[in-house]
């Protein structure tokens, strides 16, 4: 039990940090950093919670990740739901202080981060294409977790690569949908935010869900041969 | 059989990721990520597909990477009609559902991220430098690639240091010829597109293959002394 | 006492080389690299001086590491302070080097990288923002430094991950406050510069080291089932 | 003496490579590339090179850093001077091909990535400013090397640190100097661009062997301790 609640914990302030420093950063100063820098943003958070929390709670930080983990069968439902309930409550706290942050300095509320697509947001893709885009970008971020993790010779470098490959999905997102792969972390700046990003939340939900379960999928077909020989 | 299928399989979802990410992140957002940001989407594709498809086929994505290991005997010449297929396969996928982005968005189609020279592409070098500068580009890639794998103490780096050599040559490249080293990722936009990217395709083809026997030579004959010793 | 010497020594150089870098890419050319450029001037000063400086005196070169450090029993509070006078001398020392650089060149005294808050520092958040702000920011950075140091197993990584960590924060922080997380940082260039950088630099002083305690705590907590297992 | 020459070749190539890439990113794409990326080049030109011609000559590609191996007793005396010959006639086939790329694509010859001061150059620091700042960041780079290098157990990562160093030194130096900290690499643009290149090379020639024999004996001074323990 007390260990269950340090899992949670570690999870809520992994995903606190992830959307707090990801997001923030493209809510307070986007056009200074870039789209590399807000890529790195959200790819760093991964480097430093994974060494941190990682030896605590795996350092999902991310319910995707936790379905995968689930189907994979390295994660009970009952920690399934712990951890998603504190991705989802991190998250919102990570949005909150940004909110606090972009008001206090007397910004205009324009954003949080948060994830959209359509006439407006990015390069305009249309509802289908987010869909089909989201659920592209986190078959790869899922895959290559699957991937990495598997090996124990990946050691010490696992949190780095988890960490760059999060900042690739992100390069290519960002004019696209923004990238969520992570419903967390798309449903703390909707609900602070209401409107379209509330309306549109939904697809940030459930994509990366579809995406995550498509690289178990494939990862137990395409790797599968490796995993019988070890 | 099963085995090979599952490599060629390997293969086909690295190169479309790849040039999904790689040439898409330059079509659809190249002004904002910069020069170094598409670098980077093009490096970090290799981090990614490393360390999940890597235990599977290598991770090669790229036939130029393919024909220094057949010429290093490491491949059969099946597999490397296999290999060269899939990454051409691929390619092609990468670059249709590019291309399907582009127009969902309505975007003008002003490129899908192709490599070329001469007048009105990057500083306009003409064909004999593209040629020259595609073989170097290539050989330091490849020769990177024959030294960092041919030690097993390298171990769980040797996808980072060659993600961040792709990404080396891409920022020095991506002015002159938009940097290929890779022929499969130059005939997947290049197909889709037609026009200057498929008349001038054949440089991008020959180039890089060109550059890979070089790096094999010169590994050969410079490398061969710490060869013995080991 | 000799190898204490080395030690403030090492200290010293190491602090003078984090602010001369960091804060001088700033104050001479935050234009042209950018937030994300600066961000890495600091990050990668640790990733340099770690792998030298390292294993004489642990690389702290901030107080705050250094009051985690005491609080954790991994200092004793003689070293401590010796440390921590030697950040602040080496912190002058290396604003006093830019403050040359600058004036050599002619160019207006508008900045040494100073930390800050409120209208016209940023994008403007007042005083218990910044506190807050700087709290987290240092919290963020101090937990993963004491997570990755915890585990032999992070070995050759270890500096990669807290220099990686250190430009993260940076990256969210630049905006707010400029990013302290360390009183010596700070202190240097507010000392050289007076008005306003000087009379704001308390808050600079303060909340890193709260930010500092407050991961130990938790660090404590949350991490400490692990400690056990080991 | 067949070693020799293998490892006079490694310096050649690797040389030629780091003055190619990293000259040649400033010269053909510095608007677009930035500080950052141009950085980048310089330092990822060590992390290619490292993996594949450090297992034959070290991957000096640097005459400040053979002059540190030579003091260090771990370079003999005709070694330094066959790889110093090396490194020289490396940065000059670096800055031919360099030169060729930017004449074939009827650009203006305003620059070959040439190190420099004074009014016109960066943000014009002065003589003895240019003098300072290069004692500075080659001692930086240098006594990075000399740790790294130091211990066994920092093993496969050894390149990518020295890398990063050789990108850090560049994020402060390019507005000040342009950053040289290495002779070959000033000499190559100087020699092929004549004029105020060419007569203030002499600054970059001397003054990065001045910091990094400073490096050697601060290294020897502080880091002893720990070398009499191993």
């Amino acid at each position: 039990m007390n260990a269950s609640i340090k899992k949670y914990a570690a999870e809520f302030i992994g995903t606190l940090v992830l959307v707090l420093f990801g997001c923030g950063s493209a809510a307070t100063a986007g056009g200074e950093l870039g789209y590399l820098g807000i890529a790195l943003a959200f790819g760093l958070s991964i480097v430093a919670m994974a060494y941190v929390i990682g030896p605590i709670s795996g350092c999902h930080i991310n319910p995707a990740v936790s379905l995968a983990m689930l189907i994979s069968r390295k994660l009970t439902v009952t920690d399934f739901v712990g951890y998603v309930a504190s991705q989802i409550a991190g998250a919102i706290a990570g949005s909150a202080i940004l909110y606090a942050i972009v008001v206090s300095a007397g910004m205009p509320m324009t954003g949080l981060g948060q994830n959209g697509f359509g006439p407006g947001y990015g390069i305009g893709i249309p509802l289908l294409m987010a869909v089909i885009v989201e659920i592209i970008l986190t078959f790869v971020f899922i895959y290559t977790i699957l991937g990495v993790t598997s090996t124990a010779s990946n050691g010490n470098v696992t949190g780095l690569v988890i960490g760059l490959t999060l900042a690739f999905v992100h390069i290519l997102g960002i004019a696209l949908t923004g990238t969520s792969v992570n419903p967390a972390r798309s449903l703390g700046p909707a609900l602070l935010l209401g409107g379209q990003a509330l309306s549109q939340v939904w697809v940030f939900l459930i994509a990366p869900l579809a995406g995550s379960a498509l690289a178990v999928a494939v990862y137990r077909w395409l790797n599968s041969h490796k995993g019988e020989k070890a």
